[in-house]
């Protein structure tokens, strides 16, 4: 902005009328600015920066940098078992804040834990297996310190129905179970090769707005999967969908309900639900509505066991196995035809535990603003699953509600984990009993209570303020979930994302410049419509790197605006355009197909005269001899010109030979210097 | 640039630097040059212009505004039957030219299309099948005037190997015939579908690159299928890659080969390629190559007639059904297993066939410089393959040499295709006799003359020169043509090149900005080395649109610059830095997970001071007391400052109320307003 030059700018100014005025008499390039040509990388430097930049973005090695030997050693062990490093630094202080976090979180999960477990159609002890072995993995080896590991609702109901489309889980337990642990240990898999193959970035691939949608259509979806245990209803579909599951709820209204069911349910639901607003209401009470399902089990469980309600027909928990984690290593299909079902499974289960465990991570390490190694976690959670696996847990990954207590409880660092667990450790060895009489009732009013924030129409609504084709995407998740099924859901947040990306890289924008008022800032005349068009300049802004996949679309971009422009010109009789601008700042790169779009550009505009003569139909006769005119008149002079090219633009600009063929003198600083050499004049009156 | 300003942006000068010395005292923005905020669009039109740009980039019905009912109708039918527009101006002239240049092809052609039948394992008169009702629709729904249609070599490879790995083409001729009908009608559908819908764009996904190394593989593996012919071997594998049929070519060489064939063909090769270099050599003579080998032909096939050489183990044609091509409607497969095996061949062909006629098209459509409508192309190429598919044809698209002598031989338009099938129709209907004794090894000879062309060695190193990773598509698709089959290379083409556009997408690039001395222009210090860094604001240049697939990398990336240059300041105690200045002006766009994004930066950047205490293993204690003393000093100064962002950007910077988080007066037009704000100082000596 020249109002920033100051002083020197003003003799630079003197000095540079006097060059231009004699560069463009005989159209040479002022001599100050030349376009910067960057200095040859070597091949492999350039390479290594690439690789560097795509799969070590974050700089993981940056401690490493000048250590002995040994210190790297020791920083290595750190880096798989974090918890050496921040663990030196423990202190009593911390505990305290850990202690009271585990405590609570632990209150929280007994209960969803066995709930969960049901979505996964699991017995409910292998919710709280999972509830064990994983965090106390996870406390070692991650490097959050606000996440909550265990089993969660979105991860059980899917694991759920891509397992029972392979197996029946009533007439079948065993193979079912079995193909769990295989899913389990693939997802492990899967989770721990991302990371070590530092391709945590694919995750990145599934949208915000597509992963709010499906979260909030699993949460709806889940909510009406407990209508079952809510109104003690026997025989329920098996699907999902919002259709079949409320026809088999209504179909059974007359006579498969239970009123002391839902009598018991609805008081406690509306008791949670109260708790949740006490502890929206005043955050120091947070503590609420964590530890209210816990009483609300031990409440109801006792009102059970005095009335006997059992007898009338309210489902109760009956026998969960005491105990701790039996060994599931021989039970992983490792060979068969259950093997391959179990990677797919495995996979897509994997990935969306990662998905929720990396937003929550991010999220609370920004709110500490600490930093989180994406690959380093997915390491340490996929070690988590496998050794899971072996343990007869189903996958385990971060609950947003669980952290969202645990950050709220005070948590210092992952010892919150290992308390949490302990606690678990000690229900399963002694406290499984008293959960006979626990009616499933309450454990479907603790998930949908549970489950209902997952509904985020907040952000919704702000996807759909912001990007309306976020908006799409994420309706289209939601709706796929509820309508259909879990997977189709997944299916068109992930095709939506992608056909997003795809969008982006086909069609980059393309912007008309103008010259705002008296400076020499060139910008898009839709966002400043008080910009001034250059007579005779017709100024293009392409507002992307020019690849194969758009290069065409560029080309024939550029060639429509010219075309529109002399249609313009030729109504109301303003001066010819004799050169079109491209402003390629935002071109960050070009490849060989951009290349040659450049090429054919040039071309075409060089035989712009030709153009006319053969579209009769578009044209009038009377226009076309109008036309041919002044095309002859300005034959030989629309001139393709260049603004700002980058370093590797300019550079293969200059290997492909097209900077010679265009003419280097038709390359440009900036926008303005280029102006200047086309309309020498307009520059001295702005 | 200052240096254009001239003698309005003097008084403009001083006037601002009196606003500024005001403004950055209370830091209010300068009074002009408010970043302009489009005016909102209504949704309706927003989502309009989108889908316009996406599938009518290319504005097809520009010619139909503001035209009379009728007018549109004809205008309409003209657009689906462009023979109908061009035809009304057809004359004697472009007649001759026509004639010509469809003879010479024509001449071309029947040699080619009998060897290119033996490729995809059908019968020789298939393949002239395929030259003459393929032709005749296109040139009647075709809009480019150069391509010359029939059955083409990699198509036709193609085709074969999908096919046979399917149905044993020798063992079950009928079967194999009927489903190279039905993958031909599929082909065709998929075409036209892809054009109806207008997703013509797609085939714009497969790079330039990948399709150079795609075909040279081809043209290599083609041309090792013809040794076959050439030695006159007789048992030769079914395998197509380097290793097997240099295997099957060697083993046999001591029985299997036969002298009077290789005499035959090495005498006609040589004969042909002095054709081809005294085609190269003047192009006046460019008819030379193109009717060399239908002489060949004639020659050989008399002089095995008189001397009887196919006594002699001289491979021959023997018989070629005469007549044209019967209906085939009955024989495509509607039902049963074979029906999906045909749609998913049909489509891979398809979409080649389509890559290759495209290429060619746009390729002279820019050579005569006239306008083709991509999807207009694909209808017409679509439906000439469905009608094909009825009529005994095969896949037939673009040829790129034949088209190539359509154009050289002065073909003014599609009736030179018509000229073609003419005197195709006339060979099927009374010369197929004479092709009795023509030796494979002719066929042969002629295909890999005409083959050799596709490998494009030229481009290859261009492309090596502009683009490496390019390069690897272009060498990934070669080398797995050559070495496993066409598929794979096919299957690697696609996948780099959309590895290629996932990374564009996920890892864009970022910039450190400089001052360009006496000027105020800011620009890539590694493009210009010469550019000043401005002490204490780290301006940073972000090369692409923020979206979900990127946001997070860019945020971490902006941080790690500032941790860089923080240790750097730190080590050479140069201005501490108290802005992080981001410059917008090629972020294009920005959703939901960008704002995200930016707000997690806005907020550690807040929080900076908490971040040195977290970090001991990485700075040593001293310098953790200097930082934390920096820090305190530093902190609430270090600020965040947005550049020139675009108009999309800038209005959902306002919904998402990030604008207003951040504060207005952060947000500027240009890096030299923002700079001028942020060190005052700075302005007045540049």
């Amino acid at each position: 902005m020249s109002s920033m030059g100051g002083s020197a700018d003003e003799n630079l100014e003197t000095k540079e009328t006097h060059v231009r005025s004699l560069s463009s008499s005989h159209g040479q390039e002022p001599y100050v600015h030349k376009v910067g040509i960057p200095p040859r990388q070597n091949l492999f430097r350039e390479f290594q920066s690439t690789v560097k930049e795509t799969f070590f973005a974050d700089d993981p090695l940056r401690s490493f940098k000048d250590q002995t030997k040994s210190r790297k050693l020791i920083l290595g062990i750190e880096a798989i078992f974090p918890i050496l490093s921040w663990g030196r630094t423990y202190n009593l202080a911390k505990l305290r804040g850990d202690l009271i976090a585990g405590l609570t979180i632990a209150s929280l999960c007994i209960p969803q834990d066995i709930g969960y477990a049901k979505l996964a159609n699991l017995d409910p002890e292998y919710g709280l297996y999972s509830s064990f072995v994983p965090p106390l993995i996870y406390a070692v080896m991650g490097s959050s310190r606000d996440i909550a590991i265990g089993p969660v609702a979105v991860v059980s109901l899917l694991l759920g129905t891509l397992l029972q489309s392979e197996i029946d889980p009533i007439a079948n337990p065993i193979d079912y179970r079995r193909l769990a642990f295989t899913a389990t240990f693939f997802a492990g898999i899967t989770q721990a090769t991302l990371g070590v193959l530092r391709l945590g970035f694919l995750i990145d691939f599934l949208s915000h707005a597509a992963i709010v949608g499906f979260m909030g259509g699993a949460a709806i979806t889940i909510a009406l999967q407990q209508l079952k245990g809510f109104l003690g209803i026997q025989k329920f579909t098996k699907k999902t969908d919002v259709i079949s599951v409320m026809y088999s709820v209504l179909s059974s209204a007359h006579h498969g309900w239970n009123w002391q069911t839902i009598v018991i349910g609805a008081v406690f639901l509306a008791f949670l639900l109260f708790a949740k607003y006490i502890g929206k209401k005043n955050t120091r009470f947070f503590w609420v509505p964590a530890i209210a399902p816990l009483i609300s089990v031990i409440l109801s469980t006792l009102f059970v066991y005095l009335t006997r309600a059992d007898k009338h027909g309210v489902a109760i928990v009956k026998h969960i196995k005491s105990g701790i984690n039996p060994s599931s290593v021989k039970e992983i299909y490792f060979t068969g035809d259950y093997l391959g079902k179990g990677f797919r499974i495995g996979i897509v289960a994997g990935m969306i535990a990662l998905t929720e465990a990396t937003a929550i991570g991010r999220t609370f390490a920004s709110m500490k603003d600490y930093q989180l190694d994406g690959n380093k976690e997915m390491v340490a959670l996929g070690a988590m699953n496998v050794v899971g696996s072996f343990t007869s847990c189903y996958v385990a990954t971060g609950s947003f509600s669980r952290s969202a207590v645990n950050y709220m409880a005070g948590c210092e660092t992952a010892v919150s984990n290992i308390v949490m667990s302990v606690v678990v450790f000690l229900t399963l060895e002694f406290l499984t009993p008293l959960f006979e009489y626990t009616p499933n009732a309450i454990l479907a009013t603790i998930i949908i209570s549970a489950v209902i924030n997952l509904v985020d129409y907040k952000a919704a609504i702000l996807i759909w303020k912001i990007d309306k084709f976020d908006f799409v995407a994420c309706m289209g998740a939601f709706f796929g979930v509820v309508f259909a099924s879990v997977e189709i859901g997944l299916l068109i947040a992930v095709s939506i994302s992608f056909a997003k990306i795809l969008l982006q890289v086909t069609r980059p924008r393309t912007a008309i410049l103008g010259k705002i008022p008296r400076t020499t800032v060139y910008r898009n005349i839709q966002q400043y419509p008080e910009a001034t068009r250059v007579p005779g300049v017709l100024i293009i802004r392409v507002d992307s790197a020019i690849y194969f996949s758009n290069s065409n679309y560029v080309k024939e971009r550029i060639l429509r605006w010219l075309m529109d422009e002399e249609e313009q010109v030729k109504v109301d009789y303003q001066t010819r355009i004799q050169f079109l601008m491209v402003e390629m700042s935002p071109v960050t790169d070009i490849d060989t197909s951009g290349i040659h779009a450049l090429e054919e550009l040039f071309r075409s505009l060089q035989k712009r005269d030709v153009q006319v003569i053969i579209k009769p139909s578009t044209v009038t006769i009377l226009n076309d001899i109008m036309w041919q005119i002044s095309y002859q008149r300005k034959h030989n002079f629309e001139q393709l010109v260049l603004a700002n090219p980058g370093p590797i633009v300019i550079d293969k600009l200059h290997t492909s030979n097209f900077a010679a063929l265009l003419g280097e003198d038709k390359i440009f600083l900036t926008v303005a210097e280029a102006v200047a050499y086309c309309s020498p004049k307009l520059a001295e009156d702005p």
